[in-house]
């Protein structure tokens, strides 16, 4: 399912323009147009979830896909040193695109003070 | 397996104290003993990964089970209205304890600044 309002799902279907870093029939991974530190990418899943709070056990192999994708698109891009992964859910959690998404930031500090 | 040295592996095995809010047989969640905002929990994995640079497909299904516990357990300690999820890896990624933990964040605000 896709939401036709919805930006993310408008990226993951090629009609809205980003860096694709990597892609899948599951998920798709793409630099943050407004990134807080020196890499910045996300990684969304094609399928349309708000956020968090609406996955259920239903979802479990594809959150550890996109966790899993983690460590190996952070090397890639050169976070060999480390990197954080943040996923911000809700209003009171910084949530601004409602359609989950997982950040990965790394790369040499110092990094912006409002990280997502 | 498990590292006779590692705090988190003492944690799990109820050789050291936590408020534990969740356990099962793959997982533990509890309180952090230096919280940044007024809940803060670590949710981690039985199994002794050091990082999310440990880990493989053979942990793709545990880590979306600790994904998708994540809203589970933030909605029973109050966080209806969002909250963050983050894990630090690697020292550039601020990792402080190197037993995989995610950190789960949320209650009024304001938080600390350097929240993990």
């Amino acid at each position: 399912m896709t939401d036709s309002q919805c930006i993310f799902c408008k990226i993951a279907a090629g009609e809205l323009p980003a860096k694709v870093l990597y892609q899948d029939e599951d998920v798709v991974a793409f630099h943050d147009i407004h990134p807080a530190a020196p890499v910045h990418f996300l990684i969304i899943p094609r399928l349309h979830l708000s956020s968090l709070f609406d996955v259920g056990t239903e979802h479990q192999a594809l959150l550890g896909k996109m966790l899993q994708l983690v460590p190996r698109l952070a090397r890639e891009q050169g976070c060999d040193d480390g990197f954080r992964t943040v996923i911000n859910t809700g209003q009171n959690g910084g949530q601004e695109v409602f359609h989950l998404h997982l950040h990965v930031m790394g790369g040499p500090r110092p990094w912006k003070k409002q990280a997502p």
